[in-house]
């Protein structure tokens, strides 16, 4: 079912060499010819550590990579910027080709656990099927037929190292098939994604030069949960604040001082209610202001189900978006929220004491969208705290201060946080994407203008000025970040024939 | 200074066998002959553990209190109800008295943690000072002169027993003084006070016909903070819940979930400011139906400075009352306190997660007065909840009933809880035994008309039918309930000059 056309504007597919099933069929018929050659490639990349905090593993995985695109064609290099675990780059450049894609993905892994996985997080096996049905290990998983429910176990095997194995067979196969590519391609490979990203802005500003192209696509992240295709245009952005409300200077006896005593965890409650209500609606003066409107081509990518509805709210059990009847998953999350990420006042529970509490916590998350500035933000909610009658204090409070003051807040906000990023919807190269991985698949693209949660992204747009979309290979029952993370090797075919469409292009859209 | 006698009406003294100065310095010059051996009697009883669940122990220290009233020609004996700790009763008729006194004290004392104790609690001795001014043992401390700012330190040494002391000390100086007790005596020694009271009401049932008296004087707890004698006339009841406001089935990233899933906290937060508002008025339907108004008689108490205002508030760093501006101490407990005494959702600090917790929940507290009931509180709390469009439940949702409704709480009442108990500040008694009381201390007495804390007081005025108050004995800064609890001496020895006060009336007031 193909409904995305009408919606997505009438972009037409124009320039490739080959008619798109052709070259799907040409990437096919190339993996199934060299899936075990494929898979080795796949299970020696992902036999080194990378932990990005292992400045020597990470250089190992570095030299791997750049000998991998070597064996290709492919400048390799690697990217330094003050501490940060390297990036490596890559380019290949496509005589006639007029546009540049640049291809990201992470090679660093989330830290492991290894006693909490079933197999040796750096020694990956193949089993037939998922550990949680009992899959056993394939003791010589090449030697014969591969089946694509069969799944690789490993750090990394999804999450990211994969995809990039998937676009070096892309590559393999268009030119096997003497298609292409048809596009330059650049890499750019970042090495410290799952530490947060610390240097990227740092990375990419000190090499600027290097890192110039039409399109930034980005291959992390699984696809859609109901096994179709997707495109994500971006992220909100997120930060938090840890909110302190004082009371006495001590706890209290709630006989002796009930109703003398202020109650810090009523008034943290009436704070936390003077700020969203029930809805999610944020009642922040100016809180809102920058927010960019929904546009019609987003709006279209939602109703057309960029999100599986239904299953995301049934199977965590929610009756209806909290945004309200009638709002559709990907419209909660293209506005800005507001969450109450915990409460800790007094006692709770079978120890309830009866006494008055001295102080109140809440941490309050923020997802922000595109428009939002998280320095603004900050304004604005410090000064809503004030507003309410707070004197706003970074500390604790003095004994004089205490006196003083009937109503203090302590408000400390997370250093670090991201800024919210996406392309337009609507933009040309996003509608030519579409179609281009639409066509790659039997079946249809979900396109979500924007991801509820958040990724470093930022960086890219900003220093980049370029627009991107994050176009994913892997499945989504993956367990990226836990023990026991796997690829479903069907995937891995899947992003190949989905990689070599959009490098089979070329991308002269006009 | 002596202010209250305009206030507490114009009740006169009538039929006082010796003028009040009288009664007290023979009191005084009883005691200063006996001070060694009163002191031996608090010792001797202060070596008897008195831990409630030690059903020997009791009755070692009930036999032991009513070997003590048979030396005074005082019928004692024990009264059980069910598998009660042994309350003791004791009965002393005076020839021509008219009215009758019921003295309460409990004997059992608190547990003990004797590692934290700087001696055995239950091997008592005496201190030339405070404990925590460094204040030595004194080796033989009953060999010469007896300085009133001597402590002793053990168990029950202020909470309950000298006060049963001071009572029988009294009596014999009146005697010794051929100077009454012109009142019947009658005495009802509880012995598990501390656990709780939990046969109070079927003691008080079963024995109904010995416990008949004009007036129950309670001897618990402790005198002003500023040093002055007090009269309390009631107490705040007591009862709390347990409020979870149930979210998704699971916690859920606060990106993808954002603005999707219910934030219960956020929930919470406006539940609790449904309840009340920032001062402590509870806006609750009904809540204070019942409630009775604030007498003049009390007021007046009030006004006069029954408590130590600015000290309760300075002390713990409370700019004000949070009843309001204006709003005195003993005014902001006798009304009745939603206390929220707990919160707990998700992550706080450096810890937090960026996720939306599952669940979030409150301990809710009430202090009630009287008038209320705790039944009908129970009932208009729900019907709140319920009214805010919770589903109201006493067990976690099914999955079928997180899908069918929005809004889902989950509401647990603790099962125990003590209703408000108090007599009337006019009522003739109290201002009879408020002027026994002033005249007996240089000092001006303060009259609480109710205390913000609770006392399992109500089954006495509700068995009996009979007014009560509490004139109590010891220091406040005696650490009752904890280690190292004391007495300072001359707090003993002021006692027994106010219980000489108020035995030696005949307490005809008509």
């Amino acid at each position: 079912m193909k409904t995305w056309i009408a919606l997505a504007g009438a972009t037409l597919l124009t320039g490739t060499a080959l008619g798109q099933t052709d070259v799907t069929q040409a990437a096919r018929e190339f993996r199934e010819a060299n899936e075990a050659a494929i898979l080795t490639e796949t299970l020696d990349f992902l036999r080194l550590p990378n932990v990005a905090d292992n400045r020597e593993d990470m250089l190992a995985n570095a030299r791997h990579i750049i000998a991998l695109m070597e064996a290709r064609g492919i400048e390799g290099r690697i990217l330094e910027a003050g501490d940060a675990s390297p990036a490596v780059y890559g380019e290949l450049t496509v005589p006639g080709a007029t546009r540049t894609l640049m291809l990201y993905t992470h090679y660093d892994g989330q830290p492991v656990e290894p006693e909490n996985w079933a197999s040796d997080p750096f020694d990956p096996v193949i089993r037939a099927g998922r550990l949680e049905n009992g899959a056993e290990i394939i003791a010589d998983p090449l030697a014969g037929e591969i089946d694509p429910d069969w799944r690789i176990y490993g750090r990394s095997s999804s999450d990211d190292k994969s995809p990039l194995i998937a676009m070096f067979a892309a590559i393999d196969a268009l030119r096997a098939a003497g298609q292409g590519p048809n596009v330059n391609i650049r890499f750019f490979l970042e090495g410290e994604e799952e530490a947060g990203s610390p240097h990227l802005r740092d990375l990419l500003e000190a090499h600027r030069d290097l890192l110039q192209a039409d399109l930034w696509l980005i291959a992390d992240g699984p696809i859609d949960t109901r096994g179709d295709p997707r495109v994500l245009l971006g992220v909100r952005g997120v930060t938090s604040m840890q909110v302190t409300i004082h009371g006495a200077e001590r706890v209290l006896h709630s006989g002796h001082y009930g109703n003398v005593a202020p109650n810090p965890a009523a008034r943290l409650a009436h704070l936390i209610a003077s700020m969203r209500d029930e809805t999610g609606r944020v009642l922040v003066e100016g809180f809102y202001d920058d927010v960019l409107p929904i546009s019609e081509t987003a709006r279209g990518y939602l109703e057309a189900g960029a999100f599986d509805e239904a299953s995301l709210l049934e199977e965590p059990g929610i009756a209806r978006t909290e945004w309200g009847p009638g709002a559709l998953y990907g419209e909660a999350v293209m506005v800005p929220a507001l969450n109450i990420l915990g409460l800790d006042a007094g006692t709770v529970g079978p120890g309830t004491r009866n006494a008055i509490p001295d102080r109140a916590s809440a941490a309050i998350g923020f997802r922000v969208v595109p428009g939002m500035s998280l320095e603004r933000l900050r304004e604005r909610m410090n000064a809503h705290i004030e507003a309410q009658g707070y004197v706003v204090l970074d500390r604790e409070p003095t004994d004089a201060e205490r006196l003083e003051h009937t109503h203090i807040a302590e408000v400390h906000w997370e250093s670090a946080g991201y800024e919210a990023a996406s392309t337009e919807a609507g933009h040309p190269l996003i509608g030519h994407l579409v179609e281009l991985v639409d066509e790659a698949s039997e079946r249809p693209v979900r396109v979500v203008p924007l991801l509820g949660g958040s990724l470093p992204l930022a960086p890219i747009s900003d220093v980049t000025n370029t627009p991107f979309a994050i176009v994913p290979v892997v499945n989504p029952d993956n367990s990226q970040h836990a023990p026991n993370e796997n690829l479903r090797i069907g995937h891995l075919w899947d992003g190949i024939e989905l990689y070599a469409a959009i490098l089979a292009d070329d991308w002269e859209t006009d």
